[in-house]
Parts: structure tokens; sequence; C-alpha cells
């Protein structure tokens, strides 16, 4: 069997008709929910890409492999899916965008070349790149965001887009009235359509790829086809652009109670400039129909690669799975982006599509288990044939979900996020490491802690599930928090980095020393089988030379 | 400068003159002493030889580092002491022992030699390897405890020990009335002389190494100088087996009200054998006297040392740490070896020397803060010049303390201990990850907590300074114990993984991404300064190839 892990960049939860969107209709998606399970409680390791990103590939929290924000290297020897997967004989392949800057620091110090099938691995996370772009191709007075190579650029380059930048003058932007480029960066111009033909945008490009990688592959694989889209710039070509307008936008979920003493973090973040943005409803109205455009783009693609996979024969030994690294405020909470924990960015898409016969019981069912991104790598390495290394890997398989099952489960997900390379940690005054926040969510109550003496915010979704009142800002609820902070703190105190000795290797081992003459308990060796002290009995000694 | 970090094995802390020890004198360690600090509340990470150890190379809580038990290897890429003090341009050698098991997994997944200098260096824990002897040459029916090479062995035969494990058979072993072996495992020869020539013996022998290496060193170096002793076996070459007898041996520390109730580990290591061993008086009368005899073996090589550091002149540019991997019960709680987290076993020897004038205020004093081993590891990076990375290190810098400063402290100290590879473990019914303990110290009260359901265990210094009663067995002392919980948790949650990323190269890092075209909340381009959207500005198009 191979594994289609597929990942859309900023994809909200709430943004695919099987998840009840009222006028954004994702057929594709929907296909492959109603042939697998759609999971409706699941959580990013941290709302941030980066940070998120890396938790999917180690199966680990970012407190435990702590690269936790956009660009801190994952430390060279943290072992990642590529490594769990091939130890199983199944190849691990990336189409795209995975955010990992490599630890070259690391790979110095232990002589590692980035030329070498070890070294290259090590910088790609893990994965072999049949496809490396992280998307983003932003440039300004100081040079590119990113300095790798794009091949989405050099494809668009080959097409014949005439620009040493086309990512940026063609696929993200329009032509305003006067025939200048509309940047995408730009909000006012969302609703035009992207300079480009729809084919090379960079959905179908990426599509493309992707069925080339299919068609020559061999052997099982997983290959993570990973998206950028709809990640901003929020820009997308004809006919994509106007196909929505301001009657599917919806009313910003916010509420005035939200400004009113807010917390220090929260509030901070309400007051920066994408906040900002977002608080116009203008912003909204020409960017919701913008992202709204480009997800039915994802969805339009996603048919095209299924069909693909049904001619081919290939989706009966195809376990496919959706899902995003974090959603997108759009202007819910105040906000813009994500990074915090409501759930329109921490929650996430989470579809399951498992082609066995062991998984027909489910099929077109839905599951409300607390889910982790981390699970996806235990699910991998079972999926593969494996045993899941759970002294490494800290999630969980949700195998057992999609055969019909009902595992023990956590009663709880973990969120983490750093703030500290953001400006609202200078604002509030703090040292790096106290920028840090913790999300502790039991399927009712959700609790925010945050490092630094900054004080908690907590949430109870059932009476209010539009997340409006921080019960934290009074003194009730203090039986609520006491407990969701003894789950941050059985958390806190779990086994994580005894990477190098599994449960099973120390039940073995234990005893052994016996046997090879570790016995610090004699008096007089009586106490145990000859056998065992027969290297400390009886002789008598050779003398040395010298006799005393 | 240069630094001698000696290390004892199994030194306990009151077994010193400085240290109040009624009759054995150590003169020489109290010569250090006397011209440098002894701090007085000195814990280690671990009560157990290799977690213990792995602590003081990398700075690192047990948690943090993952190898939490003798034998689990550290893993590739986890940086140590070597690392750091080299690139401050100081060399890092090991004479003696480590307990380091080389993660031989890890350095195969990436292509390490161990025959390289990296490779070496990965496996030696980060030493450059003068000599490396781990001491203990324990051999039964399955073999050899320690598989790799003894050079303390090697030099036996060279000097006419006629064995295959002169270790065993003369260095630990006396003669019996048949005249034969009467092997130092056996605690009932613990009185007999050693049947070695004394300069033949290990705390002699290494230290020969130990002025080998001093004599030819050049450069800034840091030696880490790992005697055996007084470790097990305990037998001593004459004339230190007989300098000290009956006369000599405390009554144990110990109290029938430990054995009422006891928590649930405590309970199982009172009845495993080597604590009904040490319930033996006629073991605590021959085993003592044997420790005492090899900690005053162990005072006149220090002495041989120092003399020779005085005679080079190297005293006066060598800074000097003496201290332990940890206790040893000897019958007190009712235990023998170490463990658990009474004062015995899990407080060491910290005497401190700093050769230079920046010192000279606090020469001879005492200092009870309270100090973490792993302070070490900071310490001398900032003795080698450099600048502790804080975001790696978890100690710190005691050079405070030397020069007469009062730094911002620890309240509390932290050790751990993971008891899933001994038999209490199974005897519990625990999994691995369960079988965890860790004790917070304030100075005063001592709370141990249990993973896995059991109750914890509590003390109080001041008013219980024997650490006879558990005030956890009642219901008494709740704010403390809540107090206690509280800095435990507040440490669960300490950043230690970020390895990668240093609190100054984040607040560098501040702000980078807008100058690179990162702008993810324009509305129009006027919110920024023009140079930041020129790339995004203005220009016409050039048109692609096909008009549509």
């Amino acid at each position: 069997m191979n594994i289609l892990f597929i990942m859309y960049d900023q994809l909200r939860f709430d943004y695919l008709s099987c998840a009840g969107h009222p006028h954004l209709h994702t057929p594709n998606f929907d296909r492959v929910a109603a042939r697998g399970v759609r999971f409706t409680n699941a959580y990013v390791q941290s709302p941030i890409c980066g940070a998120s990103r890396m938790s999917f590939y180690t199966g680990r929290y970012c407190a435990s492999h702590g690269a936790q924000w956009n660009g801190y290297p994952l430390r060279v020897g943290e072992q990642t899916l590529g490594d769990h997967l091939r130890r199983e004989g199944m190849a691990c392949w990336l189409i795209g965008k995975t955010h990992m800057k490599a630890d070259a620091e690391g790979m110095a110090r232990l002589g590692l070349s980035p030329d070498s099938l070890i070294g290259a691995r090590q910088a790609e996370c893990g994965f072999d790149a049949w496809v490396r772009d992280d998307g983003l191709w932003g440039q300004g007075p100081d040079g590119f965001y990113d300095e790798k190579r794009s091949p989405y650029n050099e494809y668009l380059k080959s097409k014949g887009y005439p620009s040493d930048n086309p990512w940026a003058d063609f696929a993200n932007a329009g032509v305003d009235d006067e025939g200048n480029i509309a940047s995408g960066w730009m909000f006012r111009h969302a609703d035009k359509p992207a300079n480009i033909r729809e084919e090379d945008s960079e959905t179908p490009w990426l599509t493309s790829r992707t069925i080339d990688f299919i068609d020559q592959a061999t052997g099982p694989w997983c290959a993570h086809v990973s998206y950028i889209k709809p990640h901003w710039p929020y820009i997308v070509p004809a006919p994509y652009h106007d196909m929505y307008g301001a009657n599917h936008v919806p009313a910003a979920t916010r509420d005035a109670i939200e400004r009113d003493d807010p917390h220090p973090v929260y509030g901070a973040y309400m007051n920066n400039r994408i906040a900002a943005a977002f608080q116009r409803e203008e912003v909204r109205q020409k960017v919701i129909p913008a992202y709204m455009g480009l997800i039915k783009q994802c969805d339009d693609q996603l048919g095209r690669l299924l069909d693909h996979l049904e001619a081919t024969g290939r989706m009966d030994e195809t376990m496919i799975v959706l899902t995003s690294d974090h959603g997108d405020y759009l202007g819910d909470h105040w906000l813009g982006e994500k990074e915090l924990f409501h759930d329109p960015s921490v929650k996430i898409p989470m579809i399951l599509y498992d082609p066995r016969p062991e998984a027909d019981a489910t099929r077109g069912t839905t599951c409300d288990a607390l889910v982790e991104s981390i699970d996806l790598a235990a699910t991998f390495v079972e999926a593969a044939g494996g045993t899941v290394p759970d002294h490494i890997i800290e999630g969980r398989s949700l195998l057992p979900w999609l055969h019909g099952q009902t595992p023990a489960w956590r009663q709880f997900v973990i969120s983490e996020y750093d703030y500290s390379s953001t400006p609202v940690c200078a604002q509030l005054g703090l040292e790096p490491r106290d920028a840090r926040l913790f999300m502790v969510f039991d399927g009712r109550f959700k609790l925010i802690h945050a490092e630094g003496g900054l004080r908690p915010m907590l949430f109870d979704l059932a009476t209010d599930p539009q997340e409006f009142h921080d019960l934290a800002k009074g003194d009730a609820h203090g039986d609520e928090m006491a407990r969701l902070y003894g789950c941050l703190h059985q958390w806190g105190l779990r086994l994580s980095q005894r990477v190098t000795r599994s449960e099973a290797e120390i039940k073995a081992g234990r005893g052994r020393s016996g046997r090879r003459g570790i016995l610090p308990f004699l008096y007089d060796g009586s106490e145990v089988p000859e056998e065992l002290v027969a290297k400390y009995l009886g002789r008598a000694p050779a003398r040395y030379l010298d006799e005393e």
C-alpha cells in the first residue's frame, strides 16, 4: 500500500462542504471523506507553518523536537517520517513545501556533507525530494525570503513568463486599470484574476508534478504532496477569482467582549497590522472570496489527482490523507493569520481514506476523537507494517479508529506557540524563553497557559462555542482550571527524550548484568548460583612476581 | 587557564574531613577546599552512575538528554562539554571513566565512522580519550560486563599480574586462609588487603596516567580525571585495609518508622538484596572501613597530584574541581547503593578552586547555594572564556559565587530517577515509561514525585534532618506539597529542546522577513516604506506569450 499524504497550507477546518460550509462546494474533499473517515476534532501541535510541520514530520511535540518557529532548524539527528518509513521498506518522497530549515551548524559539527544522500535527507527533513518548493517567493530590498532554488519559478520561466520572479509578477499578481502589476500581496487586489494561465498556477503545477511522480513510482511509497495554497498571497486565476462574492462572506465570528480586558498576548495580536487589516470589512470582502476560490481550485485539482488514481487502478492501493498545517482567522476574533488558539487557527481538516477491507465498516463516517497532528506519523508507520516506536513518536496511530475499534485514547490535546520571534515578545517585555503559550483542550474546555508570569485564558466550548468569553478573566472556574493545569503538568513530565531505548529493549535488558559479573550484594557468594560467581571463587591466585 | 575536573565514583558528600567526618582525615580534599569554595548543597541530576554522568557531560537534565540510565546511549548529535569547550579553544580530555554508551544505531544512521575523529568523539561523549576505562571489569558466564578494552587490565598484565582479569583476581581480591582468591565482590572479604602492590591499584594508576597527561599537555585544556573508587568492589590494598575499624563505623542513620507504610518504591528497595545485606551490621562493619580506606587512598593520591601541580608551577593556572557522580547509602535508611533521593545518595561533594585573583575573596569559604551538577558545564564554558549557550546548557555558572557575588539563583534543585531497568519496575507492575521519580528540593523541603499513579514522599529537613518522616503519609502539608509541585511543574514546562536557536539569535532575527518581501498585512502597500514593496509595484507586466 502507498500513502498519499496531502497537506494544504492555511486551510481552515470549516472551509469544506463536508465540514458544513454553506457556500463552498468541495466535492473532491467530500469524495475522500465519503470513502474514509473525517476526524472532526483534529489539532495541530503549533498554529504556525514551520513548527506545525516539524511536528507532523517527526511525530513529536514542539517542546520535544525544539524547532519551535519558522526557520528554526530541526536539529541534526532528529528522526523523521523518512527514517521510520524507510526502516519499514517504504520510500518517503516530498512534492512541495516543508518549511524545513537544515541544521547546517549541526551537520558541519558531525561532518555530514549536504551532497551525500544522508546529508541531503537530513537537510530535507528526512524526505527524498521529488520537488522541494516552499511556495513563498517574496522579494524585498534584502533579497529573496527563500534563498533556495524555486522549481516553480523555473517552470514559469520555461513556460515563457518573462520575469526574474514570475511567482510574484504573474502567479500572485493581477493587472490593474493602468496595466501595471496588481500584487496579490495587497488585499485590495484580491478580487482580481491572477495574471497567469490557470493550468500554470501553483496548485495545478504541483498536481502535475504529483501525477508525474506517481506514474513512475514503484514499491511502497509515501508521497507528501504539500501545496502552498490557500496560504496568502490571496489571489487566484480566473475563473476562480469571481466564483464567490460578498454574499458568500460570513459575518466575522467576533464580539466586543473579546476586546474588553483581553489577555495581554491576545490584546497585542488584536492591535497588530494584520489584525487591523482584517478588522476592516472591505478586506474580508475581498480576501475571503479569493480564499474560497483558491480552495475551490484545490478541490478541482484534487479531483484531477483522484481521477488519475482511479484511472490507473491505484485508488485501491493508496491510503489518502487530506489535512492542513493550521487555519486562518480571516477576521474572526478580531484577528488575521493564525498563531493563537481559537478553533479557526488551531483546528484542522483531517480526512483519512484507508483502501483496505479492515476500513470498510467506517467509510463515510466522522470521528470526534481528540486527534493531534502527530498521530499521522504513528498512523503511517503502522500502515507501512511497522510497530510505532513510542519512545520516539509521541502521536498515536489512527488505524484503530479507521478499522472500527474504540482504542483507549487521550483525554486532551496539547498545542504550543512560541512567539519569541514576533514583535509581541518585545512589546510585552519578555525574554525569548518566556514567550511561550500552551493550549490544553479536553473536548469542551480550552485552557491557554502563558509562560512569563502572564495570566491564562479559558474557554468553555459547550456553553460558548464561539470562544468569546475568556472565563479566566473572572474568579470562577478554579476547579476546571486546576484540572486542565493538571493535564498540562502531566504532559510536561512526559517521557520524550529517551529516544535510544525502547520500552521493549528496556524490558529485555533487565537482569543481564548479573550474568556478566555485576553482583554488588554478595556477602559470601552463596546467595546466587555458583555459575554466576565462578570467576570470583576458589582458585589459588598465582603469585605476582615480587613477593612482599 | 586549565581545568582539572576530578570525579570520584560513589563518594558521599559527608565522607571528607572538611565536610565534618569525625574520623576520616582527608587533608588533600581539605587543601583544595581551603584554597577554593566548598559548596554544601550540591545535588546530582540522577543518583545513578550513567545518567548522572551524562548530565555532568552535557550540562542538561536527564529528561532533556534522555540517557536516563546506565547503558542508555546518549543520542548522536547531543552536544557535550567537548563541543562547547573546543569551540572556545580549550581541549577536552578524558582520563578514566565516563560510563558513556555510544549511540551506534544513530551514528550508523548518520554515516559516522567510529574511526573518524568526529565519530570517536561522539562515541566518547565528546572527550578525546587519553585513557578510557570505566573501572568495572566484572565477568560472568555471559562474559565481561564491559566489552571494551581495559587499559588498566593491560597495565596490570604488563606488570606481571598473571591472570586474564587481574582487576578481578588481584586489584579487587584478597587472599583467604586457604590461599584462594577472596573476591572483593563479597562483603565478607572487605577487610582483607587487596592482593596487589599499592602503587598498582586503580587510584594510583589513574593518578600516574593523569600526571603523564599533564606533563605533556599544551594549550588550554580541561582534563576529566574520573576515578572508579570508592565505588565497589569494597576492597583496598594495604595499608588502607585496616586503617579504619569498628570504632569508626557510625550507627546507621535509619529508623523503624521508615519501614512503616513505606512508599511502594522505597519499600521495594528496602527489600532488595543489597538493602538486605546492608541491614546486617556485620556487612557495615566490614564494608565501611574499606570504603573509608579507599577514600583515604584517594586523598593521598590527590595529594600526589596537587604536589605535582605545585612543583611544576601549574597550580596557579589550573582550576580544580572535586566532585562525585552520586553517594552511597551504606545502610542508612535501610538501604545500600544509591538510586533514591535521601541526602547520602543524591547529595555530592562539590569543591571548586579558581586560581585567578577574582576568586581571592572567597578562598576557604563554604557556599550553601542550591547547586546542580549541571552547573559545572556552564562554569567550565565561562572559565574557558565563552558565553554559556543557555538554550542548550541548563546549568548555571558557579563563577559568580566563586568571585564573591550573589547572583540571582534557583530556588529549588531537580533530580530524577528512572528505575525501569531495575526489578522494582516489574515488581510494581509498571510500564517502563511510568517507572520514573522526580525530586524537588528547595533547601528545606524535599518532595519526591512518582509517575505511574504512585503517591509522593515529602521530607522537612529543618525539623527532620535525618529524613525519617515521610510527611506525605499523612494529610497535612498540603500547602507545601502544592508549592513544591508548582516548582516541579514549572520545571516540566522549561525550554529545553530549542537547541538550534539561541536567545540572542532570536532577538537579532526579528523583523527581517519584512525586508525580504513577506508583508501579509498590506491593503495597498502604502502601509510601509516604498523600498519594501518596490518589487511588487508599478511596472507594467510583460505579456506572456499567448495572449488570452
